[in-house]
């Protein structure tokens, strides 16, 4: 295993790093304008950008900011939570999320990850849920399209089922985008969410171009007190990622593969160091 | 929501108690004696049985028990633990498995509740892992079918892949099931372990004739430190329990419903009243 503190050999230009993106939540305690100057830096070509930092600068600021760094944005983090059962609820959500689709718009940034919500307090309805998601993923994708920006839905880990998404698979979320053209609705396929699931490799292939963003982070035993901090840096879990890069590559798929780590310990790290540790896992594990 | 406090108004002999059976694991604290003579006080007319606690008094001494107050034994929980690579941890495994249906056998039981195992230390390879299982399954079920007993495989939660169960779904654990004949190999429907999956529904159907066992519990929210441990009381999590049991039923499953659960505030209770709300959340959730 790569020695977490050993400087990174890997320099800025090096053509192994073509399609390498810094997933902001990597490096939690950057904002928007750090974050870019790391990946310079780093000599990591592409961003996935949140838009809790990002309304923290504005969106025009970071454009410009990403703009002159000459950098990618792979992803806008996210929209999503689309379950309300509350007329009010629901019509606040859908207003965010053409707000969001505005800011990917803005940003240049190919997709919109969407996390499409839990169960609504109290609510025991999954299927209602279900249902109400695509829904308004109905209502949401003409905007998008009519933006240039693709909804990504992504599945997340059944363990997040009841508090964050409803959608739990690979095969369900593309039961769900398969309504829609191609350019309007992709999905997600990230390592810590589908890792453990027998029909991913098939699902996979069938996702072929509906492949909107690729996600690389490890699965960390023992799952933490609060389980969404159980994305380890790639190396640190139970996952073997070069199966998945080569499936989405075989399926067709030629973005971005972005990093994305919930991690406490990676977040207390120093966040070039970190970017350093995750360059060199990055070539050594998924490439 | 019942009140966990009240007295339970459902007497020994009420025919909704008909198929309700205790999981040993909800009484943690209770020997396989204080479970027998429990279930007894409680009306509750039968119980799946743990090997640790049967190991504790003997199988003879447990046999004798159990018919004589007159109990069905609905499962034997639980052997498996069938993924390690090394071929003397794998003979042993094995040979644990053999003993596991012998006792299973001794007491009457329908079936031998199996977990498969997950990752060995180390070890990345998840294919590999399950074609493992697949290969112990097929030594372990003709001597099963020998003994008149069942193996019943259960799939768990995909959060326990890497460390407890490489087996994640009812279709996975389906597919396993259908190379033997039916009566040899069946599968565990635990509510815990896919009430999330989008398949689920389908998959029960198909199960028809294979379902060996149905387990209910709920899935408590926040999953505590110890994952194990978010099984909860019938109510007290985000599970819609009768579409499961009418599903199973519709299926043709006729079997005893076991009611297991994992958790420390249950553990902690007075086992007579946890089988009193039991009981009381039984009828009013699952039947």
């Amino acid at each position: 295993m790569t020695d977490p503190n050993a400087p990174s050999s890997i320099a800025p230009g090096d053509p192994r790093l073509a399609r390498l993106s810094l997933n902001q939540k990597t490096t939690n305690r950057w904002g928007v304008a750090e974050a870019v100057d790391g990946c310079v830096r780093a000599g990591i070509p592409a961003i996935g950008i949140w838009r809790e930092p990002l309304h923290d600068i504005g969106v025009e600021r970071a454009v410009k900011l990403v703009r002159d760094a000459g950098l990618r944005v792979s992803s806008l983090c996210r929209g999503g939570f689309l379950t309300a059962i509350d007329p009010a609820a629901r019509r606040r959500a859908l207003d965010d999320n053409r707000r969001a689709i505005d800011e990917a718009a803005a940003l240049g940034a190919p997709c919109l990850v969407l996390v499409v919500g839990g169960l609504p307090e109290g609510s025991r309805d999954l299927a209602g849920a279900r249902a109400r998601v695509a829904d308004a993923v109905a209502e949401l994708a003409p905007y998008a399209a009519a933006s240039g920006v693709r909804l990504a839905l992504e599945p997340l880990h059944p363990m997040y089922c009841a508090d964050r998404a409803v959608l739990s698979t690979l095969a369900q979320a593309l039961d769900l985008a398969e309504a829609f053209p191609v350019e309007q609705v992709g999905v997600v396929v990230d390592t810590f969410h589908v890792w453990w699931d027998p029909a991913v490799w098939e699902q996979i292939r069938r996702a072929g171009s509906r492949i909107a963003s690729f996600q690389v982070c490890d699965f960390n035993l023992p799952i933490p007190a609060d389980a969404l901090l159980a994305r380890g840096m790639m190396g640190d879990g139970v996952i073997e990622f070069r199966p998945f890069r080569e499936a989405v590559d075989a399926a067709g798929y030629t973005g971005d593969i972005e990093v994305e780590i919930f991690n406490a310990d990676v977040w207390a790290q120093d966040p070039d160091q970190v970017l350093a540790t995750m360059k060199q896992r990055y070539v050594d594990l998924v490439l």
